[in-house]
């Protein structure tokens, strides 16, 4: 039987300066916390596409220069009112705009989603291994709207080290049922709780979530334990 | 600006017996919790229902059943896949099966949604604020699967005395230009927090969240900030 942990802490992690290309984040994120092995580190997928280069020009004069961005940056649109799109990536990611956004960014850039956030995660594990010399788990999150709920929560799309779902399957519930609810998505969980102490408006772009379930630390991949192929899906 | 807080911690609350009918659940969590001011209590929507008498017979070895009940709990049913239903219930959550739930509850029996969750998030606040005498925000929390990501998480489906959703609107980003993404469900950040610690099988169905940014502590509602109403989904 999978048990939770008895507590968490949630940690931000101050001091990281303003990201560009080529910066290395898991250096950065060593250099600034005090990491303890079995720590989730979350950074937001902002200044990891920032550290790849995933940054382009943009008229931000054209409402509808973010839309063409969207666009040109998605497999699928699946749903457009006015200039806004509901679209699919390349990841298979179902989002506003494919991800780019224009938000903590120079005007007249929009950011990209990282081509590949799962290897992204890795990376940043291996820098902090090698820096800080301890072994973490890595989660790349973004703030995606949902469908039938009012408000942006951060969801992972990248992880390393750390389940993205865990699965339940053939536990007993309390009361030594099988359970019918099988398979949590932890890694949005965990990004959910480093939104608490990052905060859109305050910059911070980096948390610790100290203290999960030592069985939840494993290879992972958002692609492959979280992206639902088209062909399942009952909504697209 | 809103700012987010430094450091949170999400512990599990230990002990709570199993709820039937009547159980005052909040006088139960204050009894078992070194409770503090602007703490949220998080608590499952399984033992709220139980405590409100939200039960009813169902007969188990007919796997039709639950759909039956779970279209009966619906004002619509949006998708049907074999004996899985995708429902918009009365509070106008979309989720599997209306919510009804057959787990943590003895066999023949189900568990419905309380008919009004805020309402009983307002009742759990009461009763602590009478037995621990310590005002504090309360979450019910649900578990519901999403439509492009697999597995679950849990969100809030009622509150009080913390925000559903934070409105951002006005705030300036690192770099001073204006927000884009403006209301954040901070309700359904916390609920996926404290699932981190109780965990579906262990039993565990309360928690708190200890540390969120004050600001966020006031009146407030699932059903009015979070509920997206139908005229407004693309998804539907």
């Amino acid at each position: 039987m999978t048990k939770g942990p008895r507590g968490l802490q949630v940690l931000s992690i101050e001091g990281i300066p303003e990201i560009g290309r080529g910066d290395p984040i898991g250096e950065l994120v060593a250099a600034r916390a005090e990491l303890e092995p079995g720590d989730v580190v979350v950074v937001t997928q902002k200044i990891v596409s920032k550290s790849e280069g995933r940054v382009v020009e943009v008229d931000s004069s054209d409402p509808a220069s973010k839309r063409r961005l969207a666009e040109s940056e998605a497999v699928r649109v699946l749903r457009r009112r006015g200039d806004l799109v509901v679209t699919e990536t390349r990841h298979g990611f179902v989002c506003a705009s494919s991800g780019v956004d224009l938000s903590n960014v120079d005007d007249g850039f929009a950011v990209l989603l990282p081509v590949d956030p799962d290897r992204s995660a890795r990376r940043i594990r291996d820098q902090i291994r090698v820096h800080a010399g301890v072994e973490v788990g890595v989660v790349v999150s973004d703030t995606f709207g949902r469908a039938w709920r009012r408000g942006v929560t951060d969801v992972a799309i990248g992880c390393a080290g750390v389940a993205a779902v865990v699965d339940l399957r053939g536990s007993l519930d309390g009361l030594g049922r099988e359970l019918s609810v099988t398979e949590v998505c932890v890694a949005d969980e965990i990004a959910g709780a480093a939104d608490l102490v990052m905060g859109k408006s305050s910059g911070i772009p980096a948390a610790i979530v100290r203290g999960v379930d030592p069985a939840w630390l494993r290879e992972s991949s958002v692609r492959d334990e979280i992206v639902r192929p088209y062909g399942e899906d009952l909504f697209r």
